[in-house]
């Protein structure tokens, strides 16, 4: 029998560990490489940082799994068993120009079932958290529960790029979105842009490719929150692919889904 | 003959006041009005804010001018005399919506020229200031120097609804301008945006339409750790005014500006 408790205190030590690890950081200089593209940044840290999850992980649990962004985990291909989904630095591209606004994210899965997702904002030092069915929480507190927000006064992120025509997207559509709410904001990190789904600091959160470690977390803490997360079309997310994302409140999300984002066959 | 020394106490001070008063608000709750349109909120704290500074200025140096957001300054019309440009707090939707990313942004002229500059990022606790001729600072600490960052490797603040056709800005120059940049935010507080300018966070800030209390002190701070800030079309600001604002390191402004954002009469 799986001991969550255990679990999730370890995964909050190692949490709160690498953490404090990636703030001391911040007095070195970082040595930087460039993956496949200018805007892929991979820094020594988030090695550094997926390592000590991994090495940390196999020790206590051998038996999970584990699915990481720099790829020094487990070839995961099935949702089968215990997997853990990890970012160690989402937000990459803020860690290396702001020192800040990047977040460590952890989804702990069992046979595709959310049990626990983690958002750590290390600069806030701001824990988001959620188990399933017992709710999110920030720093220990339990959130409030997702209130709905009028599209005209609704915050919204998404970023200006998706407006532009792209590959993956009618852009029209969001345009026509983007006006019509309240504000839209882009803080650079998948993981926290959910978190701030999930607390009620954004209504909105819209995107176009994420990969699995960078809503693994903010999935659990979303629809722990009272949240919808599902794709820009309104599909399930695929934990073991490249995905759309749009999550909102309830009934926001179905608003928006059927004013802006569905095609509509009667031609309205 | 001005003390600026004690100006300056008084004006940290007062801000360092405001920003106690404006946190412990937070457990209240806020009783917010409309203004003209649902994007333009007033609350409170805003108002009480404005109400504490004027009062504390007017008190102090009864020979000063006031120019506030919230209208309850002088009826500024000239920059002769020492003027204080204040906004009690820049980012008033983030204040509403997620008690974080708002600032109290205090600009002080003489004669239309910069003096003093305070940008408080009041949930981070983090005091931007900048004198004339002394540089920038963010609590205490000397900005290092602005460096410069090649386009395709800089990171710019631009709000997604400027990328849509709008009344104010040819937007087909600034979607050119998003696509050839690493990234974009938008953080919603124009006195934070500038701020994060001035300590090299991000590396450019564009935007249609500001009034001199959105950007009285961030031009200060900007201009003082090195960097150039202008209107969209490379002109100067004018404080008594609505303006466009660019903001950027003096090379990358200088390229931005010549290969997007001005008019090109040959044609290329």
């Amino acid at each position: 029998m799986v001991n969550w408790t255990e679990i999730d205190r370890d995964a909050k030590r190692w949490i709160a560990e690498a953490g404090e690890v990636i703030r001391r950081s911040f007095s070195h200089s970082l040595s930087i490489q460039t993956k496949s593209n200018p805007n892929d940044l991979v820094t020594n840290m988030d090695k550094e940082t997926e390592r000590y999850f991994i090495a940390s992980i196999r020790r206590k649990y051998p038996d999970h799994f584990i699915l990481g962004e720099e790829g020094n985990g487990d070839q995961v291909t099935s949702l089968e068993g215990i997997v853990w989904i990890i970012d160690p630095i989402d937000g990459t591209m803020n860690f290396i120009h702001q020192q800040r606004h990047f977040a460590i994210s952890v989804g702990i899965y069992e046979n595709g079932e959310a049990r626990l997702g983690y958002i750590y904002d290390v600069t806030r030092d701001e824990l988001y958290f959620a188990e399933r069915g017992k709710g999110a929480f920030m720093n220990g507190v339990q959130l409030q529960p997702l209130k709905e927000m009028p599209l005209e006064k609704a915050l919204i992120a998404v970023n200006a790029t998706w407006l532009v025509k792209n590959a993956y997207f009618d852009q029209s559509k969001l345009v026509s979105l983007a006006t019509s709410v309240r504000g839209t904001r882009s803080y650079g990190s998948a993981a926290l842009e959910l978190a701030y789904v999930a607390s009620g600091r954004l209504n909105g959160y819209l995107t176009m490719r994420l990969a699995p470690w960078d809503f693994g977390a903010g999935k659990i803490l979303v629809e722990e929150a009272g949240g919808v997360i599902t794709t820009l079309t309104g599909a399930p997310l695929d934990l073991l692919q490249i995905n759309s994302i749009f999550a909102a409140p309830p009934a926001l999300h179905a608003k928006i889904l059927d004013q802006f984002l569905l095609d509509r066959s009667n031609g309205k």
